[in-house]
């Protein structure tokens, strides 16, 4: 099995900037590396993507059932291909996202949320998840400048025409979000690994590459454990088995 | 709370034509009726209806979740407020085509798809539950007549360019599912009502309509219930609330 990875954190943290940033490390470093993203890894999660984003008004067990029918289809479809093959998987956003957004703010219970993502996956967890946490003061700030406005005070950011829907939920549903987050990454410290986003994106970088180093060296001391992206061996876990991370395995 | 009526059957069984002709029928008398069927009884349904029947190929888990997605939405957006008027919702086909389709003939659990359906409906079962049943031989025959083809023998129909992917799938699948379905009969004959589906279309109306009527006459002796169309009561439950069908209530 490859190397499993997954950014998360609210709009604006910088997510997807680190995953670029990695991704091109890793492969200047010569890995087999797969970049994707949740919701819209795949060409239905695409088309999925769109009807969360801008279609019809819906409740949240629809969304959550149509985030967990994308994150179905792109493990099945794309992650667990290229893990088999021995493949490191980046992805910006994973089930985190959907426990944290859905459970917290759509009022939705985090467990039920959780248990239906981990159905949908077949019980497939990331090897290390970061965390990038951002105050909202800092993400309203972040987004009013990607949308093109001033950096207003306050909520008036969340009102600029040019951010979607998730985005114009504002500085409330993104307080709710993080405290999901820092709870999540409480519960499995193993998994987890919370990074300061206001810090300077190179910095975070070479934090981020140290980690996934660490994650590397250690499983080469593992006997049978490949990380390596040439010849990695298969894994043995059917695509439809229930695979726990082998997150517990670092800690 | 209005009446809530599903049609279940394999492809080719003549739920849409009794489908039809029933809700002619209670429109007629005065009733208010609201018609729609699964999966694709909203806008977004019927974009999730072609992801399912003309999109890529995905696996068992994402195809559950999509169709528990679009019974989620149509449940709130349609069903729910019909029902909450005191209208009549008669659809052509409900969560029964999950279990006995994804269930039975995709190798998922039954239990885990019915579990996966209620959370998505928030519990809400129909009052009565139309079987048509027709065995496997006959469907093919229909399926070919209706692709334009020639009833040939065997599951030559099944091979037609005018059949789509669910028609395709041939008579073993048709029996399995047909299979699934009587046991869901089996196990729920309060709210079952399993029809041959071989017999006269006019023949089978006037048993559903001789159904349907007993339901309205029970209805309207017990106090406080109301199946009537016009000035229907406001049922008191959430929209998110678990609420078991009345069918037990009908033995």
């Amino acid at each position: 099995m490859g190397l499993f990875i997954s950014f998360e954190g609210g709009d604006g943290s910088g997510k997807s900037t680190q995953v670029r940033v990695l991704a091109a490390w890793l492969e200047e470093t010569g890995r087999d590396v797969v970049v994707t993203r949740e919701p819209g890894g795949t060409k239905m999660g695409n088309a999925i993507r769109e009807l969360l984003l801008h279609g019809e008004d819906m409740g949240p067990r629809a969304e959550a059932l149509l985030y967990a029918a994308d994150r179905s289809h792109h493990v099945q479809s794309k992650v667990r291909p290229a893990l088999e093959r021995g493949a490191v998987v980046v992805t910006d956003r994973y089930l985190d996202s959907s426990v944290a957004y859905q459970g917290a703010a759509r009022e939705l219970g985090t467990e039920e949320v959780r248990e239906l993502s981990l159905w949908a996956v077949g019980g497939l967890l990331p090897d290390v998840t970061f965390l990038l946490d951002l105050p909202a003061e800092d993400a309203a700030r972040r987004a009013a400048a990607r949308a093109g406005g001033t950096a207003g005070e306050g909520s008036g950011a969340g009102e600029s025409p040019g951010l979607d829907r998730l985005e114009r939920a504002g500085q409330e549903f993104h307080d709710a979000v993080r405290a999901q987050y820092r709870l999540l990454a409480a519960r499995e410290p193993q998994r987890f690994y919370t990074l300061d986003a206001r810090r300077p994106v190179e910095d975070l970088a070479e934090e981020i590459r140290e980690v996934v180093v660490g994650m590397f060296e250690e499983r080469r001391q593992r006997p049978g454990a490949t990380a390596d992206g040439a010849g990695g061996m298969r894994g043995d876990e059917g695509a439809d088995g229930v695979v726990g991370g082998p997150g517990g395995e670092r800690a």
